[in-house]
């Protein structure tokens, strides 16, 4: 623990993803992993929130929207996450969620899942959503995969085919659970090793604050 | 022709989708696709549009939210696409971005591209964005698909790295051109076969009556 105090705390988008994922990659180990993230203005700080409310209420109006955030509209719009560009196309949010997947799997060199991501952000409020595509070592059910995740510490399950009632951010807002569904063998691999889902999370608590005060009661 | 004069129309997330790789596809053969979407009210119809402003509204006004086209609150939100589910665990729009996209590509049983697509509506007016990432049986790279896409019929290329300037719904709204940018290398395959990119299309024109008009035009 040393005398810093500092907590190291990792990237909402993240966290989240690896919340979900995290208890099949125990089971079957990840080979590849593709995600598309709907991320909310919460992560881009409490004055983007405002921005989307403000811009919202003007769009309303038919009034010119105030662009001080992100230099553009931002209300009933949608666009590739503000973070900077790095040299290979991807942006840091991007490029984070690779890299700090490995670093949480404790993976080596030699034995990285590949991933690539590509980050959005989405008029929503404080709850990011992410679709994910993966691609296991080994065969992993549906049914396997769904047992899983019900006994999974942090997740909860909203998979309801029946009702089409899958995770939603307001489900997620203000909660401590990351929410999991769309829970899919994946029709384009075939063998049984691909899987599908969809989740959502806090971008306030579990992508932040929470997981911070989380990881500071493990170490206490 | 015949006397029928019916026109079929693609569904509009795929044809949104194919307009942007189809000309990747006629160079080095989309072997696999992972697409996920960003859907807008307009496709739901005129009633979705009016619910969702109105819903808007009574969020920023602190009232309860008038739920009566998908009986749940789509103001700052988003969810999983609300066309039937199906035996697989996709819903219906899903599995069209599969079976269309074989048939206007002609391929056979044989040698059908392996896609899966996770559709979800987002609280967007009218323009569809796409997450798309791409395995091609050749190599094939990030200059050479942007070459492609530039001189591609129907395509705005918009794809600006240094000033983090990508498509947006609204970019695409009330145009007849599928914008597309984020065109990269993708780090997770490696050989060079795979690639990521990120599209917009107006889903009332290209997504619907413009493209039917574009396939009468055609046909006469």
């Amino acid at each position: 623990l040393g005398n810093g105090g500092i907590i190291a705390n990792p990237n909402c988008s993240t966290i989240i993803m690896l919340i979900a994922v995290t208890p099949l990659h125990r089971a079957a180990n990840v080979k590849r992993m593709v995600v598309s993230t709907y991320q909310a203005a919460s992560g881009a700080g409490a004055a983007a929130m405002a921005e989307l409310e403000q811009q919202t209420r003007e769009v309303l109006a038919g009034d010119p929207v105030t662009q001080e955030v992100f230099g553009f509209q931002y209300a009933f719009n949608l666009f590739s996450h503000n973070s900077p560009m790095q040299d290979n196309g991807y942006n840091q949010e991007e490029m984070k969620m690779v890299h700090e997947t490995h670093k949480i799997w404790g993976q080596s060199d030699e034995h990285k899942s590949a991933i690539t991501a590509t980050c959005v952000r989405v008029p929503i409020m404080r709850a990011h959503a992410e679709s994910i595509n993966l691609t296991f070592e080994k065969p992993i059910s549906e049914s396997e995969a769904v047992r899983l995740l019900k006994g999974a510490l942090g997740v909860s399950l909203l998979d309801d085919r029946g009702d089409n009632r899958f995770p939603t951010p307001l489900d997620a807002s203000g909660k401590d659970d990351v929410f999991v569904g769309r829970v899919r063998g994946d029709i384009s691999q075939p063998g049984g090793v691909g899987l599908d889902l969809f989740c959502c999370g806090d971008q306030i608590r579990k992508g932040a604050a929470l997981n911070a005060i989380q990881i500071a009661e493990l170490l206490l």
